[in-house]
């Protein structure tokens, strides 16, 4: 197929019309494909509260990496990134320069609607990067809920970005960020306030127990770059830490084993409400539970025990 | 059994005895039993962003609610909620009143660690305090991942608390919170920019489509309790229109059907991980896909069509 053909060297319309199969749910085929042609990239996952200017930090990470000649994809998941479109200001005219560069490719995903299946579409489109020779992916997604940490756990290089702003640490903390860093930020370093923010969170990873990488705290102010190229420094950092400890071996099949859970469930789904349940009887079923005279918890057993081969 | 039928009587020790057993996982048999019991709960949900002053207001409706002797129940899925411990100051005094009352129980949800299944869990919280005779159950949870979206839309009436801080009805719907919203709440209504939030707020609504329930837009000073009388009010009208509307029985209706759904889901996951599929077999499949010899695609469609009876 051209198509893919033109994803393999990195034709840009090509990324996007494949994402767009992929995102329209029509694209499994198509992961199939170019399955083969993946688990090059590497994702670096950029997350943390609403304003703390993780555009603006991924813009500059990924004009970091554009000097070292490095292809990047950027996946952006958050409804506040001039990215995904999502700023109200005008933000989205400075990240034009980066998306006319030919070494990068970006892509917001949409944040209303389908949020159910947002995180394997992410999963989806990085794919899709990857097969189209990115050597980084960065995916940048708002630090609040569950689908977030979803999206940042798939991720190799996972980092938290804060401001000094009240509270932010504590939020951060309560939120499960802090748990999944391996690179910590303090942006807008240039603020009152930033200072104690990392006296306060090294005391709190001093707190921790000590495991073979000790996470890094550092200081940015993103909108001139500085303290970047120490960031992207702790980046590769920690991807030799992972090759070179064997972590990284372990991650990939770790996540191969959860995609293949995923991917089997999901298509239990697809014949769940396709076919194997037949409506009518479903409708008996709701009418008998409505009369509170059979429960939820036995119909459904009853369900699963027709549907499953024991073997 | 004895927990069950103290339970049905209201008792506290049992209620949280019972919920307990089944927050570990182990309560489906319980859940099984109170079944018939339940179906005569109201519930309201209270969601909006971190500082919207969400506890109070739900500590000040619970209050009103208990002059007229109803029976209360609280779900507090909110970090930030003094309700669920996620308080920093010293709001947790202020509710140890409302939870040394008769007519009075809370609970609240652990929003750390096992994240994915805590709107199946609230749920099951609510299904509880239904069976123990509760006339409304308050669902607290903070408006910003999908998780809380989940839970709100579980609830029959969904109260969305703004306060007049810049953005934050723009953050509200781009969270898809005004979209699920039966009614809006401007709380701490005394500070600045109140009246102009209520203006944005009134206009958003007057550019949607007209249902047969227009939303009401209340001032609230839940701090001391002004206005809540006439949230009250408004959450009795909507419960009132959902019933002589038909509404009700049709959300209950996809209620029952959702949850046979998410507990056929549950129960094939389990059969998955337990026994169905052989580990030896997995782990040839998962080197495989490390060599790229194969994909992930094609063994979940492979395990599948070997799982399902196709009748």
């Amino acid at each position: 197929m051209d198509l893919i053909k033109n994803l393999l060297k990195g034709d840009k319309i090509s990324i996007a019309k494949i994402i767009s199969q992929v995102e329209n749910d029509t694209g499994i085929d198509i992961l199939d494909k170019i399955f083969p042609y993946t688990g090059r990239a590497y994702q670096i996952g950029i997350t943390g509260p609403p304003g703390a200017g993780k555009s603006t930090l991924v813009n500059a990470i990924a004009k970091g990496l554009l000097r070292d000649n490095y292809k990047i994809g950027i996946i952006a998941v958050d409804p506040t990134s001039p990215f995904s479109g999502g700023a109200l200001l005008g933000d989205r005219i400075r990240m034009g320069d980066l998306a006319l560069q030919k070494n990068v490719f970006i892509r917001s995903m949409a944040t209303r609607g389908s949020l159910g299946g947002l995180s394997k579409k992410t999963k989806d489109v990085a794919l899709v990067l990857d097969a189209a020779g990115m050597d980084y992916i960065l995916i940048e997604t708002v630090g609040v809920g569950q689908i977030e940490l979803d999206i940042a756990q798939v991720c190799d290089t996972k980092v938290v970005v804060l401001v000094p702003e009240s509270g932010d640490s504590i939020q951060a903390m309560k939120a499960g960020l802090l748990e999944i860093a391996d690179i910590v930020v303090v942006n807008k370093a240039d603020r009152e306030g930033s200072d104690a923010l990392l006296m306060e969170l090294k005391f709190a990873f001093d707190l921790r127990l000590k495991t073979t990488w000790s996470v890094p705290i550092l200081k940015t102010i993103a909108t001139d770059e500085s303290g970047v190229e120490d960031l992207i420094k702790e980046i590769k950092a920690h991807q030799n830490f992972l090759k070179s400890s064997g972590e990284y071996k372990k991650i990939q099949r770790m996540r191969i084993l959860n995609q293949i859970n995923e991917l089997i469930e999901a298509e239990i789904k697809k014949h769940l409400h396709e076919s194997v349940i037949d409506k009518e009887r479903l409708d008996k079923f709701v009418k008998e539970i409505e009369k509170r005279k059979t429960s939820p918890y036995k119909i459904a057993k009853k369900i699963v025990k027709n549907l499953i081969n024991y073997k």
